[in-house]
Order: C-alpha cells, then structure tokens, then sequence
C-alpha cells in the first residue's frame, strides 16, 4: 500500500503536536474572558497542526493506490491509513477539504466555459452497505450540484442488455467541466456478473482488458479517473444490515437479496481482488480505502479528489471581450 | 401579496424579544467563565426566538404568491417580505432550514423506493444575475444530491426546435422521489421569445394556455409545483454586472449580450407580467421572490419548498419483507 510506513513517524510527530496543543486549549477553556480567548487561539492553532499533521503525510493516491502484487486481504477494513485521530477530528478536517473541494470545482467548471475540456470521474464501488450513498451526500453533496452528474447503475435494463457493456456506461461520461460520479459502474460486469456466471467465462474473462482501453480512451479525452473501492468488513456488513432491520426509517434500504449475497462474499472478494489487480493502471489506477468506519472513507475519497484536482489546476479563463469597453457599454446603460 | 400585513405586528413583537435576547448575549459574552456559559445558554433562547419570529408570521406562500390583480411593480426587490432580520440571521435561520429540508427531501425518496410516486419540481426564472446559481448552490444544495435533478435550459438546439417547445421540458420532468429543479423552463417561451419575437405573436400568445393544461396535467401526475421568479432590480444587476467586471474570477460569467439586453428591461418586465398572471393557477401558482437581497431570495425559496414538502408529509415506507424472519436469516448468517 505504497509510502504507508515510510511517513508514519513524520506524521505521528505532528500528530503529537497537535493533540498536546488540544489538551492545553481544552484545559485553558474554563478559564475567565482572556484566559478563554487565549484557549480560543490554541485551539485555532491545534487545528491547523492536526490538519498538517494529516495532508502532510503523503499522497493519499500513494497511500491507497492498488500496485503490484496487492492483496485485498492484507488490508484491515477498520484501519485509518494516514490518518491518526477519530472520527470529531476528521470531521473537524472535512470542513476544510470540502471549502476547497468547492472552490476547485467551480474553477473546473469555469475553465470549461472558456473552453476547457477537461473533467473529473469519480468511480465508486463496494459491497451492500459499504456506504457509497455517504459518499454521495458528504463528499460529492460538498460542491455545487450544478456541476455534478452523478449515475447509479442499477442491473442493466431490457434496452441496455442489448447492447456492448460500456454503452450505457459511454453514455454517462461526464461533460467538459463536470465532476461525473459512478455509484456502481462497469465494473459491476466483472464482479456480480462473474459471482453469479451471468455471462459465461470467455465473456467476462475477456473484459479486463476492454475496461483498461476503454478508460485509457477516456483519460485521452480529458477526464481524470479517480476509482475507489470502499473495502468493509462482513462483520461490519452485518451490523450495517442488523440496524437496517431495526429502525423503522431504515427498512427501504433493505432488501432480503442483501442476506442471499452474504453467501457469495468470498466470491465477491475474489472479483474484487481480480479486478483491483487488472485494472489499477497507471493512467487510471484504484484505490481501496478501508470503510468499517464511515467518516474514514468519507474523509479519504474528499483527499483522493481533492488531490486530482488540485494537480489539474484548473484557472479562471480569461475575458474573451474587450473588459474595457464592456465596463463603459454597461455605465452607459440607465 | 397575500397576509404579510396581518401578520406583521406578531411578527415585529417575536422579533424584537429575539433582538433583546441576543444583545444580553453578546453584552455577557465578555464576562468570565461562569457568566459566558450562561450567555451561551441566552444566545441558544434568543436563536429560537428568532427562528420562531421569522417561521411563524405566514405561509411563505401566502406571502408571496401571486393573486388576481398583482401588480410586478408594486413590488420592491430590496424588501424583505417575512423576515425582519439582515443577512446573519438569515444565516443563522437557515441551517435549521437546510437540515428539515434535507430530511423531508430523504423521505420523499424513500417513499418512492416503496412504490410511492410523487415528487416536486422547483421552477426558477429571473433576469441575468438574479441569483439564480446560488440558489442551486445554497438551496438546493442542501439535499443530498442523489435525490435532485436540475435541467439548465439554454437556448433550444436544433433537434429541440423540431419539437413542439414543451418536448424538451417534458422530458425533464423528475422522477418519482425526486426534486426536479429548473433553471429557466418553458417560461422562456413567453419571455425571451416574447421580447425579440422569435415566434409570432399567434404562437407565443397561445402559449399560456398551452403551458396551464400541462403543468394541469404534471400535477394530476404527482408532482407538486413550486414556480419561483427572482425579482431584481435594474440598478442591482448593474451592480453585479459591474462586479463581473472587475473580478478575474468572474469574467467566465459575464457576457457581452447581458448588456444589450438591459436595453430590453421593460419589455421584460411587461412579459414577466403577463406570465405571472396568465400562469399563476390555482395547481401551480406563480411565487415572486425579492432578490436584491441575495440571502432573502436562498431564504424564502427555502422556506416554500419546506413548506410545500411538509404538506406532502412524505412517510418512511413499511417493510415489503417479513422483519423477524429477515432478522433471524441474517443472523444465521456468519
């Protein structure tokens, strides 16, 4: 899992830092006024040391990024990766990310207004319950929906079974300046449809490679991939489901398929494992972030993208007009 | 427009105890330790008050719909109808607001995922820099995003324009559990194309009519209606016009045509005119929206969608799966 290990001590210095800086603000905070204004600024402090203490570590794509010779099963679903602290710190993180994960999308967007082609793909899979509808809400909900296209691929229908896999696949590419986002995605076709032998053997088998040129095509055209498996446990899985049976606004989210599936999961983590290890390219590669605890992975896929659009840079396009002349044509106007 | 004045004098009264509530807090924020808890505890109370003075005056709708005799000029867009605060208690309102929303908006979509097959559509019309994109952004960007669909209308394109002017709409209609989202619509077949005459009058006088039977029969179908016009002022989009041109970040946004179009203001507002009163029916009334204020305008959309989706009182649906058998099942599972 790349340069993991290599950053750990890096990050649990800051990591240190930033807790006894925390320690100190909250037993400062039941001081008088100063006192309490004086905490105030060591918290701000012990903020912006924890975030450093995390970003700094490494790139999270380096973190997580499948390469080879990675095993599935090596990764522990309730472990952090790069990230040391518990679930208020990483929402105290988000908030950030998300502000910038805003600004850059708008700028994505405005580039694609002065001409700009590019775009950004977000592929998500995972198991029932892995929690890509929170990823959904928390980390693509951050950004305007105006430039966000998001398509859940639910089983092919009558109309799409007639045709090649990726068509209805093409059909759902973002548009220049989009964040397109895949709620399941191509890969369902190499991963239920290999569990369940819906189409024999030579067909999917067969696949692997159409995916990776199909993607290259893609990267080609301008959109960057960004393919994330969020990676739970089964255990985890079963509470996910358990509380689903338990909570009366939670029962449309189940279905009783759900329990059939669990007969099939070291089925399932075998495709996963096939299609991790033949299809994380370099052009487009994946990466599995572990998902037992939900705001882990909802904080990892916002640095996952946020790190891809921050290497594309995207800027303002300049004035296509005369700024000059528009600003007196419009002081002329009543 | 509607009840605002009856209910001025509860509204004003709720409002100024939230006044006197909140000064006692910020005058006791600087004491010490003791005292700031309790300054804390008042600003909560004076925070509630205030939500309570700003919801309870009317139905938004009631305040801002559009009745028989309306008159789009006896309207200021600086006013704040409803709402007696400024921008930060806007603010502060407003996440309570975005919170009920998203909630009722997961109902709504649950709903459908238990057969149900209502959803709503939210129509937004207004002059260029009306604020249309931010109320995508702050509005309808508090929901999770898997449940809204928004259509930008742009100018028809050529297949478009094979088809009768309702085509494109229709098919842009949301899906059961959605929130559809318009920005501009069918509208603009009686607006833009009323202004420069791209049809002939026979054509777009027709229209009205045309367009009452179908959001008649959009309704009888399911889906509520909420038709927003953001009405701005003329010297204000000159204001935000001028912004545009004085900001690198912003130039994307601004176009040459926005100020020949300023050259048309009236005969927009005559045309603006006609539709609210030609289309402001009883199935799907026409709401006009200040929005010189941009807070009032995110504000008081929020609030008629709340509404609206309130009264649909969307409900979790049962269970279509036998609960205790499917929890004994799963846990046999290992």
């Amino acid at each position: 899992m790349g340069k993991g290990a290599k950053n750990k001590s890096k990050k649990s210095k800051a990591a240190t830092k930033a807790k006894a800086l925390e320690r100190a603000a909250v037993e400062a905070a039941d001081l008088s006024g100063k006192a309490a204004k004086k905490a105030k600024k060591k918290k701000a402090k012990a903020k912006e040391a924890r975030a450093a203490a995390e970003v700094e570590v490494a790139s999270w794509s380096d973190l997580l990024r499948v390469e080879p010779g990675f095993a599935l099963a090596d990764i522990d679903p309730a472990s952090t990766p790069g990230f040391d602290g518990g679930k208020k710190d990483a929402e105290q993180v988000m908030e950030d990310l998300q502000k910038r994960l805003a600004d850059l999308q708008e700028r994505l967007f405005a580039e694609s207004k002065g001409g700009g082609r590019r775009s950004i793909l977000l592929v998500v899979q995972g198991m029932d319950t892995s929690g890509k509808g929170g990823i959904m809400r928390h980390v693509v909900g951050a950004v305007d929906p105006q430039g966000v296209d998001i398509t859940s691929f639910k089983a092919p229908s009558a109309e799409e079974k007639k045709h090649p896999f990726l068509w209805r696949i093409r059909k759902a590419l973002p548009r220049p300046g989009q964040i397109g986002v895949f709620d399941r995605s191509h890969y369902e076709d190499v991963l239920i449809v290999r569990v369940h032998e819906l189409v024999p053997r030579s067909t999917w088998s067969r696949r692997y490679a159409q995916i990776n040129r199909f993607e290259q095509g893609v990267v080609e055209d301008g959109t960057v991939i960004v393919k994330v498996m969020l990676h739970l446990s089964s255990d985890e899985q079963k509470a996910r489901l358990t509380e689903r049976l338990h909570r009366g606004d939670k029962y449309w989210k189940y279905n009783p398929g759900d329990v059939d599936e669990r007969g099939y999961w070291a089925d399932y983590m075998e495709a996963y494992q096939a299609a991790l290890e033949k299809c994380s390219t370099a052009v487009a590669p994946w990466h599995v972030v572990p998902c037992d605890h939900k705001w882990y992975a909802r904080l990892a896929v916002t640095n996952l993208l946020l790190e891809q659009l921050e290497a594309m840079d995207p800027r303002w396009p300049a004035a296509d007009f005369d700024v000059e002349a528009e600003r007196e044509r419009l002081a002329m106007t009543p």
